[in-house]
C-alpha cells in the first residue's frame, strides 16, 4: 500500500481535465453593473428595462458571484482574472503594469514598467512631487521631446507614454531586468530626489537599479530648463507575472472584444487574442460577428456600466444597461452553446466607486435549471440554483456547459 | 520575467487592507439563538414574538452562518473565534485555557493551565477519579487549603480556582513552562498514579514535567488526612496560544459585553477590551450607552438562550429571545454604522445541547438589500441575500459595511 500523492492544486486539477471541442463560449462582462439599492429601493438593474435580459434569466441558472473573497472590494485587475479561471490571489498583477496596460503600452517578458510622475525640482530637493499638475498637453509635450532625446541607455531600451496631467509610463526593455527596487519617489515634498534602491544584491537588481539612476539623471539634463516639471518621480517597478495561457490551461482559443485598453491589457496577460474593435458596444457586436468563426471563447467587455456607477450617474448606468439589453437577441442570433453574462465587481451609483457586493451571473446553455429567476438583478439572482460563488469558478462552469471539461476520476 | 509569490493567506490579506476609521460596528451575539423544530414545528425564534427583530431584518441583508466546517457541532472557543474573524482551526484554543477562562482566571503568555480533577487514592492507586463528586463547597474548602500551603515550586507561582464539584484549575507562572505534557491522569480507576509525562525531552518540558510531579506529591502531603478527596488528578496543559490582537489584524479598537468568564476570557485572548457590566442584557445596554464613544467595534454577549437551549426549556429561551428583541430600539438609537446579529452555534431545545445547524444572521448598514426575510428566523434567513457562508466572514463583511477595507488590486 502507498501513501496518497495529493499536491494538485485546483488549477492543476481543471487544467487536467481540459478537453478541446468546437462548441463556443461567450461571456459577457458588464463592467460594475452590479450596485446597491438607490433612495427609492431600486439598483441600476432593477430600474432598468431589460426585456431580453430577463428573459433569458428565466431560462437560465442564475447566482451571484464573489470576485476575490467575501467583503473585498477589488480593482480591475484581480476582478478580470477571476474571470478568466485564475486565482486572483496566486496572480495578482502589480500596479505599474496595469497602469502600462492601462495606457495601452504593451507588455512582453522582457518588459519592466513603472509608474511615473512629472515632479518640480529645486536643486536635489522635491518641492512638488505633481509639478503643479502639468496639464495632459504639456505632459505629451515633454514625452516628445523625452523621447526623442532617450531611446536607450546601455542597450536598454527605454519607451515612455503619456497618462493623464502629470503621469506617464516608463517602460524598460531588456534580458536582464529585475523589479526587485524601492520606489524613486521620496513621497514627500521637501525632501531630497531618491533613486530607487536595489532591494536585492544580485547582478540583474543592481544593473537595473543603476540603469533607472541613468534614466532619471538624463531627464534631469534634458529638462534642466523646462518649468515646473524639470524632474521625474518612480513607483512600482513591475516586471510581468509567468501567466500561463488560457489555451496552455484551458485548452481554449479564447478572443477578447473589448474597447478600453486596461481590459485588453488584462486580456492579452492571459494569452487571449485581442481584436481590433470600436469604441461602441454595437462596434464590438460587429467584431464578434466576424470573427465568430475563428474562436471558441469570447470575452465581450462592456466598460461604461462601471464608468457611470464611478460618477454616481444612475440614469446613465441604466440607459447602458438598457443598450446591452438591446444587443442580447444578437448574440443569442449566434447560437452559442453557453452564453453568460455578469460583472466584474459591482460599482453602487451610491458609492461612486468598486464594492465588495456579490455580481448578478447568468448562465445559458443546453444544461441548466431555468425558472428560479424573473429577472437579471441582484436580487433575483440571489434566488439562482448556482446559489452564490468564487467569479474563479465562472470559466469552469462554462467549460463544463461546453462538455470541454472530462470525467475526474473512473 | 519573474514567477509570482503566493504566500499570503486570507488572513494576511484581510490585514493589509484594514484601515481606520471613526464607524461603529456592533455585533449582537445571542449563544446558541439557532435551533430546530419543536413538535409544532416551530423553533424558539419562530414562536418568539419578535417585532424589532422581524422590522430590522426586513430592512437588511440576511443569511445563515456556519461556525466551523458543514455538520460540525462547536464548542464555545471555536464557535466565537471565528465570530471574531479568526480560523477556527488556525486557533484552535486548548480546553485547559478554555476552563480557566470560564472560571474567569486571566491567562498571560507565562500562563500555563491546566483541569484538575480532585479525585481518591488508595497507596498509589486512584480508587475514584472524582473523589466522589465532592460538593463545590467541600471543593471551596480545600482549594483555600492548599492555596495557603502551596503558593510557589522553584519559582513558578502556582494558582488554584474552584470550580465546580470535583473540578478545579491550575495556573503555572514562569518564563520557562512547555505544554509539551501528557495528561497526569491514568484515565481509569484502579490504576496507579500518573504524573505528566514529557512528550518533547527539551528543558523546558522537563522542568515543567518536575514542576508538575512536585505539585502532585506536595498536594498529597497536605490532604494527607482528607478524606474522599486526596490526590488531584491533571489534564489538558495548555499554554497561552499566540494569538494577534484584532487592533493588530483588523485596525479595530474593540470592546466586549460579555457577563459570562468564559465569554470575557475569550474577547481577551483577541486582545479585546473587556468592559465591567452587570448580569443582565439590561446591564449590558447600560455598558454599551456608556462606553460607546471609546470604542468602534462592541461584541455583545447574551449567555441565556444558549443556557436555556441547553436545559431544553423552549418556554424560557423564547422569553430571553422576547426580551432581546425589546433592546433592539435602544441598540438602534445610537445610530451604529453597521450592526450584526447572529448566534455563536445552534442550541436546539430538543437536543439540549450544541448543534451544527447554521445560525441566522442580520447584517444593517447602508450598503445591504432589503426585502428577501421578513422575520429573523432560521428558515427566513435562509431566503436572504448573503445565502450560507462561514462565520469567519462575518468580520470582513462588518469591516467593509463600515468602509474599513481598502481595494484589493488596482
Amino acid at each position: 500500500m502507498k501513501a496518497l500523492e495529493v499536491n494538485m492544486d485546483r488549477e492543476q486539477i481543471y487544467s487536467s481535465l481540459a478537453q478541446k471541442n468546437d462548441r463556443r463560449i461567450v461571456l459577457l462582462v458588464m463592467d460594475g453593473v452590479g450596485g446597491i439599492p438607490n433612495k427609492e429601493g431600486k439598483t441600476a438593474l432593477e430600474a432598468a428595462h431589460t426585456h431580453n435580459l430577463d428573459l433569458l434569466a428565466q431560462r437560465s441558472s442564475c447566482g451571484l458571484t464573489v470576485p476575490v473573497l467575501p467583503g473585498i472590494t477589488p480593482g480591475s485587475g484581480p476582478a478580470h482574472f477571476s474571470l478568466f479561471g485564475y486565482d486572483p490571489i496566486k496572480y495578482n498583477v502589480g500596479r505599474g503594469i496595469l497602469e502600462a496596460l492601462g495606457l495601452d503600452v504593451s507588455v512582453g517578458p522582457q518588459d519592466m514598467t513603472a509608474r511615473g510622475n512629472f515632479c518640480s525640482l529645486q536643486g536635489d530637493v522635491v518641492t512638488d512631487r505633481r509639478a503643479g499638475r502639468i496639464s495632459t498637453e504639456t505632459n505629451g509635450q515633454l514625452i516628445s521631446l523625452l523621447k526623442e532625446k532617450i531611446r536607450e541607455i546601455d542597450g536598454v531600451g527605454v519607451e515612455l507614454t503619456s497618462g493623464k496631467e502629470h503621469r506617464f509610463v516608463l517602460k524598460l526593455t531588456h534580458p536582464k531586468l529585475s523589479d526587485r527596487l524601492g520606489d524613486a519617489d521620496p513621497q514627500v515634498e521637501g525632501e531630497k530626489v531618491r533613486y530607487a534602491e536595489p532591494l536585492e544584491q544580485d547582478e540583474h537588481t543592481l544593473f537595473t537599479a543603476r540603469i533607472v539612476k541613468s534614466f532619471m539623471e538624463r531627464v534631469r539634463e534634458v529638462l534642466k530648463d523646462s518649468h515646473p516639471a524639470n524632474g521625474v518621480l518612480l513607483r512600482g517597478f513591475t516586471l510581468p507575472p509567468r501567466i500561463p495561457s488560457m489555451a496552455d490551461l484551458f485548452q481554449l482559443r479564447p478572443a477578447a472584444i473589448a474597447n478600453y485598453p486596461m481590459y485588453r491589457g488584462l486580456a492579452k496577460l492571459v494569452g487571449m487574442t485581442v481584436l481590433p474593435t470600436g469604441p461602441e458596444v454595437e462596434d464590438e457586436m460587429a467584431t464578434l460577428r466576424r470573427e465568430w468563426d475563428r474562436y471558441d471563447y469570447f470575452f465581450i467587455h462592456v466598460k461604461k456600466t462601471d464608468s457611470y456607477g464611478e460618477d454616481g450617474n444612475f440614469e446613465n448606468k441604466k440607459s447602458v444597461i438598457e443598450k446591452v439589453d438591446c444587443l442580447i437577441p444578437e448574440i443569442l442570433s449566434l447560437k452559442p452553446d453557453v452564453f453568460a453574462i455578469t460583472g466584474d465587481h459591482s460599482t453602487p451609483c451610491r458609492m461612486k466607486g468598486h464594492s465588495w457586493h456579490p455580481n448578478p451571473f447568468l448562465l445559458f446553455s443546453p444544461y441548466v435549471f431555468a425558472g428560479a429567476c424573473q429577472r437579471f438583478t441582484e436580487r433575483e439572482c440571489a434566488k439562482g440554483i448556482l446559489g452564490i460563488f468564487p467569479s474563479v469558478d465562472i470559466l469552469p462552469f462554462l467549460m463544463a456547459n461546453a462538455l470541454k471539461l472530462k470525467k475526474y476520476g473512473a
